[in-house]
């Protein structure tokens, strides 16, 4: 076993920081990497690692030798085998379609561009057909867990090899779940992005229009990084997006920016007749209801057209993107194919363009209805996985128990929602659980932030090992940016014009006090009374007030609103930072009564 | 004749505020349809004006007999024969397919409860097939200049009765250019709004994905006052969109908020040897490189990605968008179809799922590269059509001619664009030309105050008719709420922190100086050198400024670059009015030097 077993990206930052060196801990590592072992479809030879480890001296070099330039310097990955990666064939487990593809997919190119190592490429459903990872003519995957359970699909190798500890993270895909069902099947983070945060340029389509690459880490951090890292607009790509400067505030919740806070979940939840499913969901929302404390509040939906909407991706047109995605390939070799792949594929047939455009406006009408029983919530919380199927029982009926699967995960990418799949506890019988958390598209961050604060308070040891999860770090990173106001008088909680900032979604983040170098003084004739603020160096003392902090694109019609003498200037605080906040005009101040005296707006409104 | 003969929108509200009675205008009016007149599909009977006259007396009486209620109080207009309107049935000029519809399509809901009076349906290419205006049962509607060349279409009948005076308004509809093409060949405004803005609740679809309910005027204000009094949001239309709070800053210059004013012209223009279209297109250009002083830039650019994307809505498997419409109809009744129109819609058998799925990634690539083509300018500038056949010669090759007219106009639908066509003189045979602006989605108004500009230079006559234009009001309607924002020291035109306003898509609206009640400092220890402004009533001065206007999304982010002791409050203009504009806290004067005496920043730096 290699001593890098089970480590995190974090453990590896700290070994390089250490001094450790990439050759002493990589080839070990690549030496354990197993022949037989069914979730490789590839691994990276001896020369590969040693051309890979003169690659990232070269890179650590043009970096002037800081570590902190290269934020995955010599940390290993997997990929799933329909991502393309130089120096390994792209098989999509199919060894008659592979090819040696002549340049590394965008998100592979990006993630070696931060010295990432990629160490081997994995199993999956053929041509990422399937949520079981037993449809691959190089074996099904076992479930880290137990070897007669599934690991889940299409991303079953990827999840496996994190699960197992042998590489802190690695890529899988996700048109329907596959990047979701295999982390909640082995007690991992599966972070599926909003589509066209992370560019499928160089990945083998399943459906092309849904398509995602995703991530399986041991920790919502670690994923967290590799999505930062590789995520970005990429012009060559149709299907990549910008993340928009703002989202729509009149946006149904799920849908508009701010934190997730409030989660609907199912409120007749489905598990196919899995008891041990369904009791382990009773516990995790129990749970989830004592996070109640850090402002989340349960609120159970009707689920039926999130589930018609799931629904019509698996028995609709959209098969007919995976035809397009193999059409040359399936009318010439359509007997090296999995037989259930193979099967499904075909179905494209049955549907018309017409049928085609029909479809789309089933979904339109079903987008506009789930927008609106969403209107209330800012995300969803939905079991990840509804079963836990054997690999025996899946061969025996490889289409119904696999679309069983889907439940809480078909209807994620139609919908354009982002995901990220948790460690929810266990089941009686020792398999893992997992929760997904889903919202609006650019959501992703709010999610990550919601469940590090979950993982945090219920902290589950990582993937199949035995090591104990470490805090996850929650910054409160943004989707969309925002700016942070100081308000003294009358927008202060309570006070008349506070509607002003909670109409544009504002939070109050702290109630402080300025730095003791301001006087406060009431304005004469206001409606309603405010105070004007004055810095006086000389002799000031320290104002109450309060941060709130706003969507960026908000904020500027808020500062339209402000009457002379006041305006929004800089604001220093007692801790010494300075924020945007409300300032007065010199003139502003002539004849109007000092209230210093009185330490904030509200005691002298009081008083 | 009826006296109200060629009036417009503002010529009827203006009768009725002098006292005219609807009853006096309407009667006349409606006696004057003609049967024999192939625009109209049906006419309103006696009964029903009748009718309509007590519930707009009703209307009257709920609104406390304030005309202003009810904008288009008594206002005529006819619809297309694809829009269900009670009273009426829609027939989608195929008598066989003729349903009496239950309810009023939403525009047509909005529109009465505005007031407005639907005297008549109108003729069209067969379910909206065409652009020709020959494709009906009903008869080939001939062009209001000249009877033998074509009305345009598929709105063939709704361009004829605007154009000829007969009523100031009519509803079309616009999948590939039936709102544009009409409007460009009998001399009218013809306004394609944004995909969503007007709903399409109602209407038989053509090509339900791309289709618009679109404008026919006589005048911008007049069609944007029809727009405003239709559009906005449906929840019970799937395919409704909400305008959106803010466009997106970092998009493409089209997809951008912000005034119109670099028009991309095609590099090389296709007549398909029309001689008389290409001159007048010249003879528009010359004119249009004269609006120059009002800040126009034309910009030729290759349009071979937008020619593709045209092309591939004529040949590719959006015609089972129709086929999905007509479907059960078409089963049962092909042989009571249009000859045309039935090979035309029959050719959606040719087109799979998987045809259908490629056609869309296509589409994709090709709104990737037109975006980057399109990345400098504000909008485009075409000719309307490019053509002006006759109906003899449509007859004779019915679908090259009218493949043909689309050339400017099928790829607006598909590429998420709006579109204004407007007059733009005539050809040497007699015939009207025209030209469309055409920008982003959401930038219909920026297309309307630059269309006013140019018919203000430019004026036509109205129509067929021999009217004069009145002069348009150029409101400056944004589609994005703007800020304005008076700067008088490094922001200034020229000045280090131009570019924070430049960058943000601020544009200058005067150079101006503040009331006399102000002075000027420099501020110590600024770099680059900044001043702040002193209001100060009893000994100030004027000071020159500059007042530009930006997205209000977009003004936060300017605010939160501010250091201290500068701020946004509200300065007081010369002319009397406040803006918001860069002021400073008193403290932040102390110690500062004088410089009021230069009058302004820019000359206290230059000496």
């Amino acid at each position: 076993m290699p001593t890098t077993l089970g480590w995190t990206i974090a453990d590896w930052q700290q070994a390089y920081k250490e001094g450790a060196r990439p050759e002493e801990l990589l080839r070990p590592l690549i030496g354990q990497l197993e022949e037989d072992d069914p979730a490789w479809i590839a691994r990276l030879s001896e020369d590969g690692l040693t051309k890979a480890l003169a690659e990232l001296a070269n890179k650590l070099e043009a970096a002037g030798g800081e570590l902190e330039q290269l934020p995955l310097y010599g940390v290993p990955f997997a990929a799933k085998d329909n991502i393309d990666a130089l120096g390994f064939n792209t098989t999509a487990a199919c060894p008659a379609y592979a090819y040696a593809p002549e340049q590394d997919a965008a998100v592979i190119r990006k993630l070696k561009a931060a010295g990432a190592i990629l160490v081997g490429k994995t199993n999956l459903d053929q041509f990422a057909t399937g949520l079981v990872g037993t449809r691959s003519p190089y074996g099904a995957v076992p479930n880290s867990f137990n070897p007669e359970i599934i690991s889940g699909g299409s991303s079953s190798g990827s999840a496996s090899v994190v699960a197992r500890g042998l590489v802190p993270f690695a890529l899988g895909t996700d048109t329907a779940g596959s990047g979701r069902v295999p982390a909640g099947l082995n007690n991992l983070v599966g972070l599926k992005p909003t589509k066209g945060w992370f560019s499928i340029d160089g990945v083998v389509p399943a459906c092309k229009s849904l398509d995602c690459v995703s991530v399986f880490g041991l920790t919502v951090n670690d994923a967290a990084l590799v999505a930062d890292t590789m995520g970005g607009f990429e012009p060559g790509d149709a299907f990549s997006r910008k993340v928009p400067a703002a989202l729509p505030l009149d946006a149904p919740a799920i849908r508009r920016p701010g934190p997730v806070q409030r989660l609907g979940i199912p409120e007749a939840p489905l598990f196919h007749g899995d008891q041990q499913a369904e009791a382990a969901w009773n516990t995790a929302l129990s749970q989830w209801r004592q996070l109640d404390t850090a402002g989340v509040e349960l609120v159970p939906l009707d689920f039926s057209p999130l589930l018609e909407l799931a629904a019509l991706l698996y028995e609709g047109p959209w098969v007919a993107e995976r035809h397009a995605a193999v059409e040359g390939f399936m009318a010439n070799h359509a007997a090296d194919m999995n037989d259930t792949v193979r099967s499904i594929i075909g179905n494209a047939d049955k549907f018309t363009a017409t049928d085609t455009f029909k479809a789309r406006y089933r979904k339109k009408e079903l987008l506009r209805e789930i927008d609106e029983l969403l209107a209330e919530v800012d995300g969803l919380l939905v079991p990840t996985a509804p079963t836990a199927p054997s690999i025996e029982a899946v061969n025996a009926d490889p289409v119904t128990l696999n679309s069983q699967l889907g439940t809480y995960t078909n209807f994620v990418n139609l919908a354009d929602f982002c995901a990220l799949a948790v460690p929810a506890g266990f089941r009686d019988d020792g398999l893992p659980f997992g929760v997904t958390l889903i919202s609006g598209a650019w959501k992703d961050r709010e999610l990550q932030a919601l469940a590090s604060q979950w993982l945090n308070a219920h902290p589950t040891s990582l993937g199949a090992t035995d090591k104990p999860r470490p805090a996850e770090v929650v910054t409160p990173r943004q989707a969309v940016p925002t700016i942070k106001v100081a308000v003294v008088g009358a927008h202060l909680s309570g006070m008349p014009l506070n509607t002003q900032l909670t109409e544009r979604r504002a939070r109050l983040l702290e109630q402080t006090t300025t730095s003791p170098n301001y006087r406060l003084y009431a304005l004469p004739n206001t409606t309603p009374p405010k105070p004007g603020l004055q810095r006086n160096e000389t002799n000031g003392t320290d104002i109450i007030l309060e941060v709130w902090e706003m969507p960026a694109s908000e904020f500027g019609s808020f500062v339209d609103l402000i009457p002379a003498p006041l305006g929004i200037g800089n604001v220093e605080l007692a801790d010494g930072r300075w924020v945007n906040g409300f300032i007065c005009e010199g003139y502003g101040l002539d004849g109007a009564r000092d209230v210093t005296e009185f330490g904030g707006w509200r005691a002298f409104i009081h008083s």
